[in-house]
């Protein structure tokens, strides 16, 4: 890409600047080393792409949805035939529902703040969107006014970047408002791994309420699988919008290898991987935030956040400057303005920092932050 | 997928329901069996990943297009960055093209016919088609009335399912005709790698018309990759269209194992294993063709032809109760109907069938064609 941090106009086009340094803490891809047990997986590729050439693709997909969804607690998935459909990664999931709606509906209440693409796919197509502020998200009932201007309210859980969980119980609530107004309910749990508080069966609650709705499940943010991944379309019955002729449009399926590979990371991580994963980011986060401690003005704004992404608060700062001088180092980090899409002046003052890294990196690269937030 | 014959909306459904078949020769995917250079580079797969954990991904990416574009003798493609997109696929760069052409441009001319999802992409982002027929493509000057109605031609090189090649003269009065009105030419070059006519220097041509461009290539229908593969999207300076920012709301990049993988096989294939795949095309084409002669009424209606796709006509026969007697034998072919987006009647007494798969399931499936086509 070409994108210079003058003329950058999203939060990937920060990213693809960290592409190439070895102190790339910007994008939320999982980039840390492969444990014992992955490694032994990917020892195996050759095997499993034997197993893709000679077993029927429809067996392999089963076989990975299922491992995934198990190590999820998503119990109550659908298992009919074209009710999960596996995509290329999980923004190719949400341009395939973002013109799915397009075709019959005018507005979508989107959570704010949340990664900037997926304001930007939908806006993209045509469709206009009315902030939803966490605070009021996660404790109040959405408001009539705001469900009868809108035809779909989507919500991203954990929240990418404040980690921020959708309850059961604030899940059920909404998805019983979203059944009375006839409004879809759209939720994007691509970081859903990392949380056990979002390992409920968020189905099971769905159905129960009777409302239309669809999920993006993504896998791509828990392992490090080089980005072989594939984002989850998951929807329900008489959901009304043409996702399958839209997804027919884009792809015949995921290959039979990748889908292999999240069989056996899935049963892995069932197996021991998962906690391990866990406490692995749990390290992470105690790192930054202890080498970020006793800064004045500095903070971590998401205290109880256990996702793959941890935010630092600067009172005195501003996140792109912040970056300019990281990067004078060579250390890639991402400023925070264009997660608020509605009004980024909002996080002006922060960066996001990713935790799915070998502790080496990450601790040389908060190193790098504190001497930069030392230096005034 | 939930698609039956029923209720089939394009060509992607038809291949879906041949996918779980041993006699699938419906989508353009290759099948075959690997070759025993490709073999050796399928087991180098830890090896390869290995590299893409150790390696920057701007080096793989570098050294894939280079050996994917001198493999077909694309010497002069875009090297400055961002010039060349990699995609999960290519008809996610059709998605990106489409959607970004959609913001300035209301009428696109496409080639008639061609593969439905390229006229149902366009048409899902709301521009507006109008069918240019290949014989006057192929042939003569478009005419100015149709160039100052649309924003965009379309071409697909070598054609979907004909096999036809847009020769470099005609390439180059094409560009002329649509530097002169302003018009965006566009390519898509999926199959270019099975038919030597198409390695000319297409990039070459189009630069030196002063159009502005867009070219789609694919690597993933020549090898049997179990679709790991890319779609590059390709495209002029002052293109005008806002492709990298779509690009970046949908895709960081390719998984580098993946790049490494194309890289691999693009070495192999100029090392002696392009030539091989052609010989082996021709000879299953040689094979179908046999399996079928003297038949009343049946003839392969693109004799020249070179691609890994054939089509089969019959005069008192119709497609799709073709397909409905050899699915009852478990043999899943492609009716033609859709292939004609602007008046499917057209495909009403063809099939398309897939020469990439191997010799043995690809004879019994014609054996089946035959009996069938026999029985009346």
């Amino acid at each position: 890409m070409t994108a210079t941090n003058e003329t950058i106009e999203n939060l990937t086009q920060w990213e693809y600047l960290a592409l190439n340094s070895e102190l790339n803490v910007a994008d939320g891809h999982a980039r840390q080393a492969l444990t014992d047990g992955q490694t032994k997986i990917v020892d195996q590729l050759p095997q499993l792409f034997a197993e893709g050439e000679q077993r029927p693709v429809e067996l392999i997909e089963r076989e990975a949805h299922q491992a995934y969804f198990t190590l999820l607690g998503q119990h109550g998935y659908p298992t009919a035939p074209g009710r999960v459909l596996s995509c290329y990664s999980s923004s190719v999931a949400m341009e395939i529902l973002s013109r799915a709606l397009a075709g019959s509906v005018d507005t979508v209440a989107l959570v704010h703040p949340t990664f900037d693409n997926i304001a930007d796919l939908l806006r993209g197509n045509g469709l206009r969107l009315v902030p939803v502020e966490e605070e009021p998200l996660h404790h109040e009932d959405l408001p009539d006014s705001l469900l009868t201007e809108v035809g779909c309210v989507f919500v991203t859980t954990p929240n990418n970047p404040t980690g921020t969980v959708l309850a059961e119980e604030r899940l059920r609530r909404i998805a019983e408002q979203c059944a009375e107004h006839d409004v879809v309910l759209a939720l994007d749990t691509s970081f859903r791994g990392f949380d056990p508080r979002a390992h409920y069966d968020h189905y099971a609650v769905l159905e129960a309420s009777g409302c239309r709705w669809v999920v993006i499940e993504d896998t791509g943010k828990l392992w490090p699988t080089l980005d072989l991944k594939a984002g989850l379309l998951v929807f329900s019955e008489r959901v009304g919008l043409p996702v399958e002729k839209i997804y027919s449009d884009i792809l015949l399926g995921v290959s039979p290898l990748i889908l292999a590979l999240i069989r056996e990371f899935s049963l892995d991580a069932a197996a021991g991987g998962l906690a391990d994963l866990h406490e692995f980011i749990a390290g992470n986060r105690a790192l930054v935030r202890a080498k970020l401690a006793g800064l004045p003005g500095v903070e971590c704004p998401d205290p109880d956040s256990r996702s793959s992404v941890e935010r630092v608060r600067f009172s005195e700062r501003i996140g792109v400057e912040v970056w300019n001088e990281l990067q004078r180092h060579n250390v890639y980090a991402l400023p925070c303005e264009k997660f608020h899409w509605d009004d980024p002046t909002e996080g002006q003052h922060m960066i996001r920092i990713a935790l799915a890294r070998s502790a080496g990196p990450l601790a040389a690269s908060v190193d790098v932050l504190r001497s930069v937030l030392e230096a005034r």
